[in-house]
């Protein structure tokens, strides 16, 4: 699995779950299909008049996710940004072009009404349930950053292998000390609630 | 449509998307397919050392989406609280029976990192854009709060017909002053920025 691999499997899937912070501060998510993609950036199609468009004005930031055919998640954190005004024509017509549907939607002149966003600095996080152990991996375009989630173990670890028993996936590896292997780790929290003597930390 | 068709179709659909408020503000959207339905209420698995489950623990406002084989969106705003402590075990067995995968992620006695959540009160948005002109209509279920979105046209219209004229949908009617048809606006924004004499409010 690599970067370009998860974007082209956002393609396949084609309608994605975009979510914002709504102005209320409430979370807020709906189906996007008016996208065109580019190795390194998602463009995006709204209105001006939805509130998804002035959330995405006044913070930007998104994330999208998508569940393939294979069980696969996708998600993608990155700030949205508005294609600058002399480009918008460019990028709607080539959404429209794309995604013929829109034009259902927005016949003749009134697709003006949209304002494309591009979405570039990705991070994107691949999560796998159906493989076993599961599959997690994170990558980055452009500037994206990738953030830690998750549990590490510290060097307070006593080596009792409690952890080890009570982890679903049976992803720690015994030694010195323990070591969670971050590809397997459900971030379920079962090491760090039972570990005797607090050597589990949040990585976040 | 009404808003037991809406959970039915959330349920055919298997895998919804909850999105969160993440704890350093971030917008959060996740895919999960353990849950449980009843009439009321959707009860669903998370564990206790997700993210998810802290972002819900402090403040429990989730939005869940689907998108239907009929090309149907379907977006859920609840709040979240934690099913009582006495009956966990119960809602997670029923989970877990009903999903029988989840034994793979969480075998034996591992499920009990788990904690079940449960989300009442439900106001439901449901969406077509595959139908002409499109549709979309608010339910609710026990407590749940309607609220308004999109666009009405004031007193101050002076019915010089502009609004109709530039909306994609052509769901604004002639009248006294000029209506929007709720059931088939886009809330594009169209009637809103072209009016000559600013008679077009926003709802929200």
């Amino acid at each position: 699995m690599d970067a370009q691999t998860c974007l082209e499997k956002l393609r396949y899937v084609g309608v994605l779950n975009f979510a914002t912070v709504g102005l209320d501060g409430t979370p807020q998510v709906r189906c996007i299909s008016a996208i065109h993609y580019t190795p390194d950036t998602l463009y995006f199609f709204t209105a001006r008049g939805k509130e998804f468009c002035r959330e995405l004005l006044r913070d930007g930031r998104v994330q999208i996710l998508a569940f393939t055919r294979y069980k696969e998640m996708i998600r993608v954190s990155a700030k949205a940004v508005p294609v600058p005004r002399a480009e918008q024509k460019k990028y709607i017509d080539r959404i429209f072009a794309e995604q013929p549907y829109l034009s259902n939607v927005y016949p003749g002149d009134t697709r003006k009404i949209g304002v494309v966003f591009a979405a570039g600095d990705l991070q994107i996080e691949y999560f796998d349930l159906g493989v076993r152990p599961i599959f997690r991996a994170c990558y980055t375009i452009g500037s994206g950053k990738r953030k830690l989630r998750g549990y590490r173990i510290t060097d307070r670890c006593i080596r009792c292998g409690k952890c080890l028993r009570v982890c679903p996936q049976q992803c720690i590896q015994a030694g010195d000390p323990y070591h969670i292997q971050q590809a397997h780790c459900l971030h379920c929290g079962s090491c760090f609630e039972n570990c005797p003597v607090q050597a589990v930390e949040r990585r976040t």
